[in-house]
């Protein structure tokens, strides 16, 4: 949650002067989002969500963000829009930061999701990844396999300040990812690359929209897939929620069949998405800066996910059958 | 900014099911009140906040705010008003904390208020002053006089590891007003206690009401007309600026005239104003909890204040002309 920036109601009133979106009545911080600062505004011709980019993202990725929202929502996918000014620009300037307005998405992200939800999520990122398979754009993604040891380097020499082991444990694993074995001849296209549950709206059981494709980039699909099996089936006490994965992989195999040679890779896209996150999260432990308006998410979760992932023998263990079916 | 605690949908949900606020559609935490957690929702019926009181606000207290709310709407103070369940009842529980429905006030807060700003919180306050005088309820003030030495005794030890001298300017002030010179026979009333301009909504430069009463106590009327000048008729550079204290006072006159003892005692007034203030900051300054969401505010910000009005020789220094007339 957070507010890195402020912004003045006369900067504010400047800005939205370039759009037609009638008079501003309110405008809110909200605390969502912890890499950018996001108002939700109330005008004249609806709700709004105002994000501030702010340094953690690179400028020059967000016509790609932006476009690719427009791209998907023209594909079936729904997912917030932006709104683009007088000008035609959906990317302008605030307080000195990039700034972009989207349209406002209602629904309620799943603070316990249950199987329906995975279900839900299941669909929607396979549609999402269909829909995306014309996008003229690209970008890389930052924090795949190579990414990791530059974040592994920055933590390692106080990695075991949170966890007696955790740097050895972090160093085999890495060490083995990087031996080859990474799938490189596995579908791609774009991934949203961070669906978490707070990413995924819902109105009762109906999945209502997706957002915050600021992770968004071109990978391995079944990658994306892997995240989300970190992201949903595991419940409060870190138990892997085999219904679940279940329920998840059915709904995306309905939309989109994933590849014999894509289905024998969860495994170990699965390690390496644990192995990613505990990554990123490790290093915002060890350096919340003084004053933080953050509090850091815990690193350990996903050195326990990254064990059970390591544990498991084949698909299989994920609900997916000997069949290859997974209904 | 803060929300201290997230509430869950179900949870929510369940909470909701006692209103008669139709399908919930979304809602969002927001970065607004530094004493209790606040989310935006938007539900089939229109927009509102919901509060959950963080430990700080005793729960006695709480119908003394919501029924003062009411009262005050229905005298013509445009704030929230509190949403009551099918039972009739304002003042509910969720994730074990009292929480509460207000509706959702549209205006923006000024961050740089002007001197048309100044001029309509004046009237403002004059008004709410008035129509308090017939609420039924009471609630002291634990801020007043009584409540600053004890702040002090938690905040002295270490007052000098903000600013050098702070102690001893603290002190010094203290001993001057306890020893009884603060005015016991003003007129007394409802007050707000806490209106900055964060919790002063307008929309183009037309006030659309206040907010966040959960300071609201009986005290001095003029108490609080000291508390606005602090809080609205000083520069970002920490000079006084007379021409938004005129616009204010002139308004508030208008409105409610200040007797001839009343703007006498203002500049002591404002004294003991600053001083409130320096001391809640400073004892939050000192004891930022690990972790903390929110940013404490610049304690030393009103230990300049204080200097000011120290130097103040009488109510003609906040542009109350000579006959008593402030237009």
């Amino acid at each position: 949650m957070a507010v890195y920036t402020d912004v003045a109601a006369d900067e504010l009133a400047e800005f939205l002067s370039l759009y037609d979106l009638g008079e501003l009545l309110s405008y809110k911080g909200i605390a969502e989002g912890v890499e950018n600062s996001n108002f939700l505004l109330h005008t004249a011709r609806g709700s709004f969500i105002l994000t501030l980019y702010e340094k953690r993202v690179a400028r020059g990725d967000l016509p790609f963000f932006l476009a690719l929202m427009t791209h998907l929502a023209t594909h079936g996918i729904t997912c917030p829009q932006p709104v683009t000014n007088r000008n035609g620009e959906a990317l302008g300037s605030l307080c000195g930061r990039p700034a972009a307005i989207i349209t406002f998405l209602e629904g309620i992200w799943p603070r316990k999701p249950n199987a329906i939800h995975c279900a839900g999520v299941g669909a929607a990122l396979a549609k999402m990844h269909l829909a995306g398979h014309d996008f003229a754009m690209s970008r890389s993604n930052a924090l795949s396999v190579k990414g990791w040891r530059p974040l592994f380097d920055l933590a390692a020499a106080r990695a075991d300040s949170v966890q007696v082991g955790l740097r050895d444990t972090i160093a085999r694993e890495l060490d083995y990812l990087e031996s080859g074995v990474w799938p490189g001849n596995l579908p791609q296209g774009v991934i949203h690359a961070d669906l978490f549950p707070d990413n995924v709206f819902f109105l009762g059981n109906e999945l209502s929209g997706i957002i915050d494709f600021t992770f968004a980039c071109n990978d391995t699909l079944a990658y994306d897939v892997a995240i989300c099996l970190n992201a949903w089936c595991f419940e409060a006490d870190h138990s892997f929620n085999v219904t679940k994965a279940r329920a998840f992989l059915s709904a995306y195999g309905r939309e989109r069949k994933l590849s014999e040679a894509e289905e024998a890779a969860l495994p170990l896209l699965a390690r390496g998405a644990a192995l990613r996150f505990l990554l990123t999260r490790l290093v915002d432990w060890l350096n919340v800066p003084p004053g933080a308006l953050v509090r850091p998410k815990d690193p350990l979760e996903y050195a326990r996910k990254l064990r059970f992932h390591q544990s498991v023998a084949s698909v299989r263990d994920y609900g997916v059958m000997a069949n290859g079916l997974v209904t």
